[in-house]
């Protein structure tokens, strides 16, 4: 964290043409166009040729899974998950893990994702990936078991509440916890009850995926007698603050659930594609209010890291599905890939996701001479719908920079790459 | 054109981790893995670290209106089309137009496209582009008429003829032909006629948007009893060999028709979502064994001119539309922008789209460090679902570098931006 003046630069959101100065300390933005008093720069980045904005969030992944990325595509469903990526996670090692999370993080700092959530099986490898980055994420332990006396369950919630401890002992993790169950069809009803009661207990939010396929929907119908939205609400998940990764298959009734304050849904566009179940009622979403946020999902369902690809196809796909060119604007997808992320993680402290006095420093620049930003007619309108991600030059997480001009500060890659072709030698 | 030997690279849909050093003479592949006899080279390439694919094929786009990219989006059609582009297109000048095209192709270069089929208002202007730019392109002047007798469409007819004529003056021009009606939409039956019977005589073939949107189709079955496809057959557009831009809607009795020898048709999902026109039934299309190509439109519909977003944006909103994983894998996404764009061209004298001895060097190099490429699994899936465009780092058109380390040596980028920014002032 240092002080930071950024010059001359244009901001995302204000008129085409204005340049101002931004100044940063303490993590968070300390002023706009004016110098706060007694403030001095340890670090200078000249803005002119470049757009500021807020940094994207994630909200949901699996940053170890990269190591897969590319492995077992063109499969189905069961074959690519139980024959293919299974065996070969069992198979891993937390120091597989952790290069993976290196890798991730690596990918996310230079396409200008600042703040990712994670579910994970291996405890401490993404608070460790997190503290060495300088990356800020909420993490969850994923947790499967069958009811509260199931040890292995019980042994993943030991795991969880001690990388929690874990990150106490490192002051530079920008981290925060959550619980979570990994899904209905991975956890039976008293172990989802069970970490429900925990979470209320322990004061934690939740992060579990939910009607993410046609078959989990179906199949939660006919066992449970309820969408698997209205199942988890009668466990007691929904009392705290949850995220809900893909929701793709919702009834009626689900909306009003949806609603409830503190839930928050990640779209995952990609992810929802490649694996063949189709697109999420986003539009229908925003309409009634529900904060809907924007996610990667692993890298072996996507296969990037990117959010500003995810953006740009989430804005594509909606309009394709709905045959609306009006649904999903520019402005409404920066505010799902941003704010709304933000919001999700809910930390009250360090507002993020917006340029603003007090608001947190997790912040990128944009090359502003890129071909595809060419002529300059609507910032917006160019991020939405001509960004890859790569325009991306200079990423500051809590005001910290942790890449500049294309290079990372803080993640030597070449090491990265290496330990993750030795990783995968024998896949 | 000058001999390269690009050295030590790793050939796409080679064995991974096979590196061969490849040869390149007279604007084609000369050898592969052994030097020819008596070759020497000009330039040498270290591959190293990269990957070595032929060059996409943007079979769809209308280069020079990037001026109008990220200009007016969000709006309905009749709005976007009659009362933004319209009036600002028909004040726009040819200079304009010229840096248009510039920009386009500096943007192509820059993401790994070699060659493309354009359709353009603006006479020579594309043409001058290819040729100050070393781009490859197949150009069509776009002609709008009632008659053979519309004055109008005779002017543009005379255009077209006198802009092939300018050509042959510029002999660094790697330009060829069609003809462009541009939709019966916009042309009458008899000038649809008249320009299949010139087509015919000239030995031109014909580039024509086909059944782009809802209101075409279902306006085509009202006024002339049959659908879009149909008719153009029934006018003779399909006696000559033909590129269909869209092919969005189409009935049962369409397919028998596209499956003409001669007939490619284009697919344009970013444009298709976009403007919400839905899906193009690809995987039908190539189930008929259709020459299924790949464009992006132009970039006041999508807004990039980039194939690799384009072709992963392919592969997963068919995936999603049709709610099967397993249609586009990655091999077929990959012959659709590559090897269906070339083979649709029609220029049998250059065989393109392949890393082959014989075929022409319009070929392209990738990081193979890219963060998003590791760990090093399957090149043909990473191409097809992690790649942004921006992995390329080297592009060789008919023997030309055109992108060096990044770095276009055609096309001066700082000018170009400085000249649309001018274009625009008054937009």
């Amino acid at each position: 964290m240092s002080t930071i003046e950024i010059k001359n630069i244009q901001i995302l959101q204000e008129e085409k043409g204005i340049r101002k100065d931004v100044f940063i300390e303490g993590g968070r933005i300390a002023g706009i166009g004016q110098k706060p008093e007694g403030f001095s720069a340890e670090e200078v980045i000249d803005g002119s040729h470049k757009v500021l904005m807020p940094g994207l969030v994630n909200a949901h992944t699996h940053a170890y899974m990269s190591v897969f990325r590319n492995y077992a595509d063109d499969l189905p469903f069961t074959e690519w998950l139980f024959e293919k990526i299974d065996p070969l996670e069992s198979r891993m090692t937390s120091e597989q893990a952790y290069w993976g999370n290196m890798l991730s993080i690596a990918e996310m700092i230079r396409t200008g994702t600042t703040c990712f959530v994670d579910m994970q099986m291996f405890p401490r490898m993404a608070v460790k990936a997190c503290a060495d980055s300088g990356m800020r994420a909420l993490i969850t332990r994923g947790l499967v078991g069958s009811d509260r006396h199931d040890e292995g369950g019980i042994r993943r919630l030991r795991e969880a509440f001690d990388e929690m401890e874990y990150a106490e002992s490192l002051p530079d993790a920008n981290v925060s916890f959550a619980l979570g169950p990994h899904a209905i069809y991975t956890c039976g009803e008293d172990f989802l009850r069970y970490t429900a009661e925990i979470a209320k207990e322990k004061g934690l939010m939740i992060n579990i995926h939910m009607s993410e396929t046609q078959y989990e929907y179906e199949t939660c119908l006919k066992e449970h007698g309820r969408t698997p939205l209205a199942y988890i609400e009668s466990l007691g998940i929904l009392d705290v603050p949850a995220i809900l990764a893909h929701c793709v298959y919702l009834a009626e009734e689900d909306y009003a659930i949806l609603k409830k304050p503190g839930v928050s849904v990640v779209t995952n566009p990609a992810s929802n594609m490649k694996l063949g179940n189709g697109f999420a009622p986003v539009p229908r979403m925003l309409r009634e209010g529900i904060n809907v946020c924007l996610g990667t999902d692993g890298a072996s369902s996507n296969n990037a890291l990117n959010m500003f690809r995810e953006l740009g196809l989430m804005t594509l796909a909606q309009k394709g599905a709905s045959k609306d060119s009006l649904v999903l604007k520019a402005e409404e997808t920066l505010r799902i890939a941003v704010e709304n992320g933000y919001k999700a993680i809910q930390d009250g402290d360090l507002p993020g996701g917006r340029i603003e006095e007090g608001y947190s420093a997790d912040l990128i620049l944009l090359d502003e001479e890129a071909p595809n930003f060419q002529p300059k007619h609507n910032w917006k309108a160019a991020v939405a719908y001509s960004s890859t991600g790569y325009e991306v030059t200079d990423t500051i997480i809590n005001g910290k920079i942790v890449m500049r001009d294309r290079v990372l500060t803080t993640i030597d890659e070449e090491r990265v790459n290496y330990e993750i072709a030795k990783a995968v030698e024998n896949f």
